[in-house]
């Protein structure tokens, strides 16, 4: 009787640690949590990026720097394959002189808290001087029409602060600032202001890219912080005409060379199917670009040397790419997909470009992935990362995505992101230790898994 | 046919609809956090107390002010039955006088970050100059035995931080710092010196509660900041003595009369039940207690304003409760228990103490309320805090959870609590608007459901 209950036993637990359990992978996720917090590695390495080298504008020489940064930290964690391939990458260069101030009440000038958005043209040496007009709406804007010729058009509507997913509110605000520049144009007006998109009000402007088509004049674009936005919205409110001036030397020069970088741990069974993980290497030019997207890419490093460290050998190759351009280009997507598909079976793309939170779940854009990987849902019950959605990949993986490649978005508690993102807060105290452990352990587990039970 | 149809789906909706569908009360968690995110009262009541009261120690001015600042927002809110319930408690004060140092290498006196423990008593007027001895173990205490004595234990066992829940990594560390003083002075030691309880590495020193018992005499005990800890440690490594200062004028005044504050929400169909939800009002003297435990007194009475505000009835009374002295003496929540209980009927009582973070779910004490409870688990989908567990409540309701009411602890994400916990950090610009805005819908829709299905 007790043998017989000994063999139920050794059945029972056999089948509940099979390969595909759920649980079993939860059982891995503790481990490499637990060596990903112990040894603090995701951190470390952030921390000297962000402080060795900074931000990582496309084409400027720290970007150049932090190429060979995370080529070396892949060399010396003994990836397989490391290397980096060129790409060509736009330069949109700030330049140093940036000011914005207004004439408040008293006609006193004060300081205006502003960054040009990047791929601004420059304003005029000596800056520009005129009245501002607000506009919340493309409407309204439509509806000044040539009224605005000779003005400045300030673009107030803010982002929604009641919507539980501060990205949705990022997507119904940011329209403003990539399209501001062209649509202010079109009716005279000699510049676009842009509230910062952030929900926050506080002192940081925030950056971002903005656009321009060759048939319609290119103004200056700036971003002012949300105070400043504030400010001038209750001066305008008194009925007054209100004078603003800006002046700043951003420009774009030649193209120049860049590179992703990439690493493998080789697949044991199915070495020709890739799952690739990553983030983008590039970043604005304000802050560290800790969150982003610094954090992505240090959480695909550290994912593989996690799954190394454990000696997790998956049977599908996992490759960490660290794109490059992100921000004002995606060159280094484009490049990766054109260089890599259809040429070599990819199963899987995920990034991690959201910031070094806490993990949630996984966003999948793929009908079928979906189906398979919400069966693991318990599998991240202990990293707390198990809200598997239907949802998109990233930026980077999104020329992946569009030729069929099942893509996934690590995705992070967002509520703070949007207080950071592309200003100068994004900055290295902002990132917890223990958070950013938390997301490479959730990136590896995801990976893994996928490598080991296919898609 | 297609009447059919209609009448089916009406149906279906009907039942997808009907009390006690998590689904509904889904739908209501949206609307009570985007209410609470749009609002942003919880963060702007809660950098009020912080910056115009400050930290509010037991029996201090700021801790009787705080009793009046809560009283009158829940009258300003237009709470049932506002009032307070006087309660003795204790009174420490940590004085003036505080300094910490230690001679380095070359004979150097270099200063301490040091923090008298909670309850300590003072030192002598001039200070206490001792060599110190480090131990990390109770073990290695006792083998050293009274060759300790006239000397000052340092004790260096650090918090796991491969723990994936930072507060079992607490659990297994603050022995160190709530027995240090007896266990020392048993061997002649002449005071206890603690490292941080804290994963990083900071220069923050961490105060909270020590412990006396009247046959073993009373000696200083103080905590030093984890870098300070390293430092001393590093030294004591070189295998030469070293030699440390200290000196402080805490002490235990006379016991002074204060409260607990509380207001309701009158059930409409069973008045007579009571859900408690409520934090701590009292905090340590340093930073401003805006997590420990400002966010959770805030938690309880935005989740009643904002079932007010929604026009949400709830069936049964929810009482908030600011609890007076959990951090040194459980006064408030010991009086509460006897003045309420059983007198009142008591359903369950909800504690929030883990901080202003994101909401993950509710640990549950009590196995019958965990199993009903467990059947709400996709109503706190949405607000991402659906892991509902078995675990306690908070310390402030362990009177009534002794007493047989089921109790709840309001899980937040604590990966950063221990940055911040009992230490000059823990100011109110660690908080983030968004996610306290979270924790305070999460708290109201845990109770509403409570309210509504009963337990």
């Amino acid at each position: 009787m007790r043998q017989i209950f000994v063999i139920a036993l050794v059945a029972a637990i056999s089948v509940l640690t099979s390969a595909g359990d759920p649980l079993m992978y939860d059982s891995i996720g503790v481990r490499l949590v637990r060596t990903s917090l112990g040894q603090n590695v995701s951190y470390t390495m952030l921390a000297d990026l962000c402080t060795s080298i900074g931000p990582r504008l496309s084409g400027s020489a720290e970007a150049a720097k932090a190429v060979e940064f995370t080529k070396a930290k892949m060399l010396q964690f003994g990836f397989a394959n490391v290397h980096t391939e060129p790409v060509m990458v736009p330069r949109w260069v700030r330049g140093k002189d940036e000011a914005g101030w207004y004439f408040d009440g008293s006609g006193a000038r004060r300081p205006l808290h502003i960054a040009a958005l990047g791929g601004s043209v420059g304003t005029p040496k000596r800056g520009i001087t005129a009245e501002i007009v607000e506009v919340k709406t493309w409407d309204a804007l439509k509806e000044l029409g040539t009224t605005v010729k000779g003005k400045i058009v300030f673009f107030n509507r803010s982002m929604d602060r009641s919507l539980p997913t501060p990205g949705q509110a990022y997507g119904q605000a940011v329209d403003q600032r990539s399209r501001g520049a062209i649509e202010v144009a079109r009716y005279g007006a000699v510049a676009a202001l842009v509230r910062s998109m952030t929900t926050r009000l506080d002192d940081f402007p925030h950056t971002g890219s903005t656009h321009y088509v060759d048939s319609i004049p290119k103004v200056p674009a700036a971003a002012i912080s949300t105070n400043d936005a504030e400010t001038l919205s209750a001066l305008l409110r008194s009925g007054k005409s209100l004078t603003i001036g800006m002046r700043f030397s951003s420009e774009t020069l030649p193209d120049v060379e860049s590179a992703n970088v990439m690493g493998e741990l080789v697949g044991t069974m199915h070495p020709e199917e890739i799952i690739v993980i990553g983030g983008h290497l590039d970043s604005w030019d304000k802050g560290h670009g800790a969150h982003d997207d610094g954090a992505g890419c240090i959480h695909a490093i550290e994912a593989l040397r996690l799954l190394k460290e454990l000696g997790l050998q998956p049977k599908r190759t996992i490759r960490a790419v660290m794109f490059i351009n992100e921000e004002n280009g995606l060159r280094g997507g484009t490049a990766y997909a054109e260089a890599h598909h259809p040429r070599e079976k990819h199963i899987a793309a995920i990034e991690s470009d959201a910031g070094g939170f806490m993990p949630r779940g996984f966003g999948v854009s793929d009908s079928a992935a979906y189906q398979k990987l919400v069966g693991f849902t318990k599998a991240f019950w202990t990293l707390g990362a198990d809200h598997i959605v239907r949802g998109g990949g990233g930026v980077d993986i999104s020329p992946l995505t569009s030729r069929g490649v099942p893509s996934l978005g690590l995705n992070v508690d967002t509520q703070r992101y949007f207080d950071y993102h592309h200003s100068g807060d994004d900055t290295i105290d902002k990132v917890s230790e223990r958070e950013m452990a938390y997301g490479s352990a959730a990136l590896a587990l995801m990976a893994y898994i996928i490598a080991q039970e296919g898609l």
